[in-house]
């Protein structure tokens, strides 16, 4: 019973659903959500430097870079040189990469425009502070700290 | 700008965030969030069967397995044949699976009463109804055939 009513379950299992769902949505265009998230965090015009990717994205580099690997494979990414800091490397969408880029932004789009029209503005904004406020907590570090404070 | 302000991008960043807070939670007990999550799935008295864990928690038979044989390492399950239908195991707690079982469930919900305190019950009904509805429309494929229908 605790595990139907609980916050994380909540989230957990929406996620999965959306997750699912997105993975099957990619997979009608030969691709994955992975790869689609990567698409979409890759700046349009400009590039993103590899180095921003990972951190942008909350995903691990070598998960990361094997998708990367991947995405050139497919020549949806090519790398450049950073104009800025011949250090690093920038991750840029080829003309093919910008049109899957396009596809997945509209999946996001579609999915984001069907859920706001069931539900109204004010159920949504709490929706948002709900998730902002579990973020703010657990950046503070707020949930067990509290537990030892209380033990003590 | 379109990720930051998108209902899948709050739920995957906040999911992200509670499951690595409960994995570091997990780390501190020397165990992790998928075995407190495993042990929150099982039965406390009856044991669950085997078969009814991957559905129930949503997840991969391969990954399921993998983690149920390492608890049974850990001595925190043990199989029984299922009394009811011989074909079938039941996972059953042992006695140190039931300690570590408390200690988890004492997480959850330390994480769920801290989120509860810090927000109304307005809020957090409507952050249900929203990913209740999330669940509902995905699971009766009404997202992408929506973009379908109006196509045509």
């Amino acid at each position: 019973m605790l595990k139907e009513t609980t916050i994380d379950h909540a989230l957990r299992a929406t996620w999965q659903a959306v997750a699912k769902m997105y993975n099957e949505q990619a997979a009608k265009h030969g691709s994955t959500m992975a790869t689609a998230f990567v698409l979409l965090n890759i700046d349009y015009e400009n590039g993103t430097p590899s180095t921003a990717l990972g951190p942008q994205m909350g995903m691990e580099p070598t998960s990361l870079s094997r998708i990367l690997k991947n995405m050139e494979d497919d020549k949806l990414i090519y790398r450049e040189k950073n104009p800025v800091d011949g250090r690093s490397v920038l991750i840029k969408l080829t003309d093919f990469g910008k049109e899957k880029r396009k596809i997945s932004r509209q999946s996001v789009i579609a999915f984001n425009e069907k859920i706001r029209m069931e539900l109204s503005d004010e159920k949504l904004n709490h929706f948002f502070e709900v998730t902002d406020k579990i973020n703010q907590l657990i950046a503070e570090r707020e949930i067990f700290n509290e537990i030892k404070r209380k033990a003590v």
